[in-house]
């Protein structure tokens, strides 16, 4: 661990010394721009579900009690039929990405789902599609989806991933070749937080004459993207961990520039159409990203999104990214001196490179562990099977010393065995 | 016309009429649980943007500023998780069906495609689907792109509408063959009103062996339904129309109980697949109508439908149907008294069992009387290609006082040509 400054207390491991680290910290400031009732809670689950930004509050209010109660129908032409792609443009920077390569609209899932759809119609003599089984498991049932709906002589390769942590771009570029029509990837994965290169993967991808398909919901806000620089093809991504746009919030969607107008979706829905107040009968798709959109958005939770983005765009990503590595490098050395003795195991990579904003803990008694903390310890982290305790750092809102009163009251959940009141099974999610 | 009452006053295109008729009428305190902000604004685009109950407003203060707020993740658990399912099994009362046959997630569009092509795969050995020119132009563009991807061997049939008000049972009959897969049509046309006949063309659709998907887009919320009587198989709609759920707000899809698990979703996402938190690699589609959801659904928007939806069981669906039925007899009146000799006519069925819940009047000039009355005299009635101005009647806030008001608005503008003014073309929506 590397103190950020030359008079920082020499106890790294105490409270005084977190608190010295937010002292010298450019953003802590952001903190105050959330809601952030209990001060008692340790909230580190902003990698599934961002916190509340004051001013969406303010946002939503404004949007239902103004918009919606007072302009009623006059809202769509007063901001809301271009939300889609206003906030799109602003996420864009986020991504390294043109304004006009990206919408917000429709769930994650309806978007990966419209961008294989067309990725695999405009390549018709490719019929393989790549990917790993580090994947969000949702990425792959809709491949297996897209797929049998493309035809009985597509198939899916999933290269297997030996440790459970990382995949090799050697082990993927061995499977994919001349017949590859797409490679779709997570590009922070959801269980380790490992990090693929994108740049190396997609010109590997390009080399083979395959597109490129990045699920970024783990990565947008959490790091500086550079989908142009890398001349990424397609790319999904949500808006409800980093980006803070609320529960269920809708994804964005970017489709490289050049490709737009050479790819279809297959949802022929009316946001989509050239000219829809025309309600001409035969579809023709609009020009550009707006070809990508299907049905009406969901107003209300698109307004939710924009506050969000634009308090990432303040912090700048590259402060925040820095200040995210910190925080993870902190995070893992506390996990050294405090956790490790105990039995508990690092499950995400100790190359900051190759790691994102989120520290993956094992432990064989991990889910029963990560109920304490949050029902008698009032530290929210999430679990993912089978035994990985996933504590996010969002660096907006992210203190050191949230870090470490979490890894505190870890520490005794463990040494107290205070988990073993618990089952061992997960409840039901009714 | 018939007063409803004997005390009638004698002056029936009077003001003091139409007050009086609100005197009389049962669900006339609903109004009050809207936000009317601006009481000389006769709103009476219902059909395309509902108001905002006062409920709805509370409601989203509790969602975003207590829930998401404070509870952060938590609130999956207490509550988000089956909003889908518990504010369909409310809307499936509105649509005479069963709890577990409806689901709210998505757009209508979304929904409309998840339907369309779960039901050709369940068919394989019929290619045809069967609508009509009086359906919403989106969903033509969806069937177009359904088909597309279907297979070069499916066709569409489009029964052309010779009045462009009704088409008759008979000629759908007479397109409907032993090769038609699916019949699809929107059982109350967006432009006229007209309203089919739901268990007739069921029952004929069935005949032949083929399935019958209803878009309900402009019935949902303003009649009542008998989904299960009919025995429908399919049926979409949105929920911001007559439900008041606010722009966009994510729409309702309903199978059949019996057909829901011969039939698979296309759109393959996580909250379709069975016991989503063991984070599987291989898609196994969920239980029973679960199935049809895809991604993550729009927490927010979402909340913002289930006090709408209160709101109509509350005043159940019989009184508000004869309510509205009242008020378009009214306004009917009104036209052929005042709006008649100027040379406007009516573009709806005079049948009120054949007749939605607007009316549509036709004048050459419709577009911009459409706008003078927006612009100039406070009335938001919406305006359809080529010449339709649409008053929708919502019977939960609509007063006959304001059809009253409206239809004397309406005359002023076109006896002293009030929108002469303004361009004969509709302006870009940018």
């Amino acid at each position: 661990m590397n103190p950020p400054h030359p008079h920082t207390p020499t106890l790294p491991y105490s409270l005084e010394y977190a608190r010295e680290l937010d002292r010298q910290d450019p953003l802590a400031h952001f903190r105050d721009e959330f809601v952030i009732d209990d001060p008692d809670l340790i909230y580190l689950d902003g990698n599934s579900l961002g916190r509340l930004p004051r001013r969406t509050a303010a946002r939503l209010r404004e949007v239902v009690e103004g918009e919606w109660g007072k302009r009623l129908i006059r809202g769509w032409g007063e901001g809301w039929f271009t939300a889609s792609q206003r906030v799109g443009g602003k996420i864009a920077r986020l991504l390294g990405a043109r304004a006009d390569e990206v919408i917000v609209a429709d769930s994650t899932s309806v978007n990966f789902f419209k961008l294989v759809m067309a990725a695999l119609a405009a390549k018709p003599d490719r019929r393989k599609v790549v990917t790993d089984d580090l994947n969000f498991p949702s990425d792959l049932y809709l491949l297996q989806g897209a797929l049998r709906l493309a035809g009985a002589d597509y198939r899916l390769e999933r290269v297997h991933s030996e440790d459970g942590l990382t995949v090799s771009g050697e082990a993927l570029a061995a499977t994919v070749d001349g017949g590859t029509a797409l490679v779709t990837l997570t590009h922070t994965a959801f269980k380790s937080g490992y990090v693929y290169d994108l740049g190396a993967i997609t010109e590997m991808a390009h080399r083979a004459g395959a597109w490129m398909l990045w699920d970024l919901s783990h990565s947008a806000g959490a790091m500086p993207l550079k989908l142009n620089e890398a001349n990424v093809d397609l790319a999904v991504g949500c808006t409800y961990k980093y980006l803070n746009g609320g529960p269920g919030a809708p994804a964005f969607l970017y489709v490289r520039k050049d490709l737009q107008e050479k790819l279809l979706n297959p949802i022929w829905g009316w946001f989509g159409q050239k000219a829809q107040f025309d309600m001409k009968l035969d579809y023709e798709p609009g020009p550009g990203i707006q070809r990508f959109l299907a049905g009406t958005p969901t107003m209300l939770s698109l307004a939710a999104v924009e506050p969000g983005v634009d308090l990432l765009l303040e912090a700048g990503m590259d402060r925040l990214r820095a200040k995210s590595v910190r925080q993870t490098e902190y995070l893992i050395a506390l996990w050294q001196a405090l956790l490790q003795p105990l039995g508990v195991t690092l499950n995400s990579p100790r190359d900051s490179n190759r790691r994102g904003s989120h520290v993956s803990l094992g432990h064989p008694e991990g889910l029963r562990i990560d109920r304490a903390l949050i029902e008698d310890m009032n530290v929210i982290p999430d679990f993912r099977y089978p035994d990985n305790i996933r504590l996010g750092v969002a660096p907006l809102y992210t203190s050191f010393a949230d870090l470490h009163e979490a890894v505190m009251r870890l520490r005794r959940v463990i040494v107290e065995r205070l988990y073993e009141k618990y089952p061992t099974e997960r409840p039901e999610v009714t």
